[in-house]
Order: C-alpha cells, then sequence, then structure tokens
C-alpha cells in the first residue's frame, strides 16, 4: 500500500461538517470558525511502548488517541470541531489502519468531530492528534480560576485505568478487571459536562496525569491550596471489588488516564450543572475544598495528612535508584 | 530535567501575538480569528532517522519542522499564526532542547509565529508541528484551480536539497556543498509569494516530494495535463558548479525537500506578481505549460520526452528487489 492509498483510506472516513470548506487533499485544510466564537487547540501524541502497548488494539488507539485530546477541549469547556492526525507507522498496514481509523472514526462520529487533515509517514508507530473546538468569547474554561471557598468536584470514578493497568490483562480477565481495561483503553471524554461548565466553575482540569498532580496545577495557576478528603474519592464498583484499600487510593490520587473532570466552583452552582446534565448517568462528586495556601493535600476522615508515594506521572522524570 | 521544567523553557521561546487569549499552560490555547477570514490548518512531523539523522543539529531540525509546516500554510495563501508542538523525546535533554527552540524560534520571529501550545513525551525523536494561519474567505489556494492555457512557474530553484543528501556532507564539505546543504537543513519557506498568489494564481503547491510528484497532484485535481521544460528548471550556481546535467536533473525534476513553490496562472499575470514581490530577490521561473489530458510530461528542447527514474518521494514504497 502507498502513501497516497493509505491517505485515502483515512479520507474516507473523515467525517463532515458544514463549517470544512476544504478538507483533506490539499496542502491544508480551510475552516470556518464560528462568529463570536474564540478556537481552542489542544494537542496530544500516543507512542508505541509509553502510551500503548506494541500488541494493542487498533481501535482502542484510534479511540484513544482523539479521547485524549477530547479531554482537553472538554477542560476548556469547547465544543468539538475538526482534528488533524499525524500518524506514523513503522510500515503501511492496511489492516492495522483500518482498525485505527474504525477506533478513531467511532468517537469522531459520536463527537461530531471532521478529521480535516494531517500526515503520514514512515517511523515508529505513533499517532498525534491536535483537536480544534469553539468556545463563546470569553468563556473558556482554565485553570487558574480557583477561589478560596470553592468546593471540588470530580466527575465519574477515579482509578480504574490506573487499576487495570496494574493488576495486568489477559482474555480470561475476570468482569471487574475487563469493565476497568475498558476505562484504560476507551475513555470517554467529558464533553458534556465541559459544557456544562461554563459560566459555573472557577477551574477545571482534566485528570490525566493522576488528580494530585492535576489538582497540583490547578492550585499553582490559581495561587490557593486544595484539601482532598481521600474517602469522598469516588470508585467504582469494579475497583472496590478487585483491590485494597490502600492499593485503591494509590489509583484514585495518582494513577491518571482517568480523564474525567476534575473542577472547583462555589458549591451553591453545582445544582445548576447537574441540571444541565438531566439525562445523563454521569455523576459528579464533592471530594475536597479550596484553602488559603498551595499545593494539595490529602486528608482522612479526621483531617489528618496522608502521604502517598509518588504524586502522579511525569514523562521524564529518572527512575529512582 | 522534568517534564515541566522542559515546557518551561519551552514556552520561554513560544513569541507573543494579540489574538492568543491563552497560551502554553493550560489544557488548551484560546485563540482569536480574525473576522472575515478562514482558519487554515496543517500539520507535519519530523521523525528521526527518515527526515533528519540522528547526528543532526538541533537548531536546524526546530526550524525545518516549522518551514516545512510554513511552506504548506503559504501554498494555502495563508498569513502565518500559530503553531502547536508535539515533542517525542527519548530523554530530556536541555541542550537539545535549548537547541530546537533557538532554531524554532528563528524562525518563528521571522514569520510572526506564535507557539500556543503542544506535548512533550518520551519516545523516539520526533517533531510535530501544527501551524495554523488565516486567509480572507474564499482565497484560499489549492491545487484544483489549473485551467488549459496556464503556464506553470516556480519559485528561486531547485534541487540543492536533494543533492546535499545525495552528494555527502562533511564540515570540509566545498563552498557550494555547504550552500546546498543549507537548503537542505534551513529551508525558507515562501509566504510572501504565496500572499502575492492570491487571486492571481489558479493552483499552487509547494515542493516537497519532488516537482513531477507534486505537479502531480495538481494535474490530477485540476483534470488537466502539465508539460514542462526541463532545460527550463531553475538551478542554482552551487547546484551546476558540482553536478553533472544528468544528476542535476534527477535532483531537480524528482529530489524533493525544495518547499519552491510552483503555480499556474494566466500569463499575463505574472507581472501582477512580481510587482507584488518588488524589493524582494525571490526569482520566479516560467518551466512548462498546462495542456488538456492529464500527468506530468517532462521534455527536451525539441518537445521529446524525457523519462526519468522515479519521480518524487513516497514514504511507503517498498524498495525494489
Amino acid at each position: 500500500m502507498a502513501e497516497f492509498d493509505l491517505i485515502a483510506r483515512i479520507a474516507a472516513q473523515s467525517g463532515r461538517r458544514a463549517d470544512v470548506a476544504l478538507g483533506i487533499g490539499d496542502d491544508g485544510a480551510v475552516l470556518d470558525v464560528p462568529a463570536g466564537q474564540q478556537l481552542v487547540a489542544v494537542c496530544d501524541t500516543l507512542n508505541v511502548g509509553v502510551h500503548f502497548a506494541a500488541d494493542a488494539d487498533a481501535a482502542d488507539i484510534g479511540w484513544k488517541a482523539l479521547a485524549v485530546n477530547l479531554s482537553d477541549l472538554a477542560a476548556m469547556g469547547a465544543s468539538p470541531a475538526w482534528a488533524l492526525m499525524s500518524l506514523s507507522l513503522p510500515q503501511a498496514d492496511a489492516d492495522f489502519v483500518a482498525g485505527l481509523m474504525q477506533g478513531f472514526g467511532q468517537l469522531a462520529a459520536v463527537s461530531g468531530i471532521a478529521l480535516v487533515g494531517g500526515d503520514t509517514t514512515r517511523g515508529p508507530l505513533a499517532v498525534g492528534i491536535t483537536a480544534l473546538g469553539f468556545v463563546p468569547a470569553g468563556r473558556a474554561l482554565t485553570r487558574s480560576g480557583a477561589q478560596v471557598g470553592d468546593a471540588v468536584f470530580v466527575s465519574g470514578t477515579l482509578g480504574d485505568a490506573a487499576a487495570a493497568l496494574r493488576l495486568g490483562s489477559g482474555d480470561a480477565a475476570p468482569a471487574p478487571l475487563q469493565r476497568m481495561q475498558q476505562r484504560l483503553h476507551r475513555p470517554v471524554p467529558r464533553t458534556a459536562l465541559g459544557l456544562a461548565l461554563r459560566g459555573q466553575a472557577h477551574a477545571v482540569i482534566d485528570v490525566s496525569d493522576g488528580l494530585l498532580a492535576d489538582l497540583g496545577h490547578v492550585a499553582y495557576a490559581s495561587g490557593v491550596g486544595i484539601v482532598l478528603d481521600a474517602a469522598a474519592l469516588p470508585a467504582s464498583e469494579a475497583l472496590r471489588s478487585v483491590a485494597d484499600p490502600a492499593f485503591r487510593l494509590r489509583c484514585q490520587a495518582s494513577g491518571g488516564d482517568d480523564y474525567e473532570l476534575v473542577f472547583t466552583l462555589q458549591e451553591s452552582r453545582i445544582d445548576e450543572v447537574r441540571a444541565a446534565l438531566a439525562g445523563s448517568d454521569m455523576t459528579l462528586t464533592r471530594i475536597g475544598r479550596v484553602v488559603e495556601g498551595n499545593g494539595v493535600r490529602l486528608s482522612d476522615a479526621d483531617g489528618a495528612a496522608i502521604e502517598l508515594a509518588g504524586a502522579g506521572w511525569e514523562h521524564f522524570v529518572e527512575p529512582s535508584a
């Protein structure tokens, strides 16, 4: 399969939007940003051996490569619109590309995303996505607006993906582990929640590196401290069924790859957020509060600090000796 | 060096623009597209061992990663505005990142580009850029508008980069080879020409894969044929001084990596294009014409067809046995 055949296969599953004046097939895409909207741009790359295993399912890779970017758009309160894909492949493998595009296309379709451009090149397997979306002018959600007195909420549950990664895999995995693996391989971006948080939340971030690390960015950018109630961190039934409490807490607090949104707001506003999500089965759990000071502390029921080894995942930290 | 230090180093050289409402440091960038303009989006990744050697100069890699994207924007007639960088590194190497950002920043500064986001991750060395620009609504230049009777012009000279790649390197290279290596490592995107071609050219593409291959896209997309005059293809003094005519023609016609713009237009319009570029030392050379039919033919002074082995560079073509 030559490069142009490969591009044709990708283009065939690119999706359509009326605001794409020119999509895949020229030197660039030409796109119409609606009046009164700001453009929101994010990018994230998944590399083999780092973000997924060499034998990972191609459709899962395609889904997740888009999902992690849509999660960033959601954290900005943006409506998803367009994506570009930079695809490096060791060889032109038609089956792999078909699988990749199937997974990518499934999520793109439900998210209203059109793939409008990209490039393909030879190299170690990597899928880089740039996702573009809109937000009404001045309404983007950021990390930097948390206010002392805010409540901290998180969507869904925490720790499933990290637990699945650490507990191993296999076709014979018990049902709870399979459900957690699904969270690891097919994260669902919280797009509707991001939209519902516009005008309500003071600060938002998605949980990608781990709850403590990601809230650490919020605390630093906002110039505040955050105290979390360890017992309040939401866990799935699957995680509760297979993991001991100490392991579970580590996965929830510092595991990463959850792609939930964590946000701070005046507590009385949460009812409006819930109302905007009426009909969805998404849970929103109060897990802490914003205080004066700095940093993020995890506390037990008595308010005593809990120390966890490691507070998130950095790509370039040297392993300790 | 940890990931956040690395991002801080990159952010320090990101450049500024008034239309960046929120740049590096949150989940996404928030950007203001001017009223009446369409957004143009391009992306291209450079991989070690494919697009540059493992011992390539970091500043050259940074420059070229941006240049190849700005060349695509130029081919669309777009003004460059913003870039996102997806950087994969085998380890966090402060010197490499400093060099990379120095080269990137040099070209970004002269091009008016602000780096507004990106991601860093562990992986084989790769630099992926998404570049965003603007074009007045409905004025984007494409590959598909070539008309029978158009003249075909190319900017600058062809073949230097391909010759430099094939003739080897070394610090002791003679001056002509050094000048050609400069073309290979530091291509200059033809941004001003792209803007000057708005409303004048019928079809435009940048010469990245090789003149014949790239004009092949124009011919296919436009439903026309193109005849090129081999003797008219412009060569630098450096290329003429070191290469025999057959090698030179191969480099010019199918070498690639030139990042010149090749375009078709009604011949009488070229004076207006030249006038718009007054003060620039860029040459524009008539190299052929658009005819009925399909494909691209290279002809000698008598109009006889010239056959070249290979007509451009595809990433996934299997080597012949």
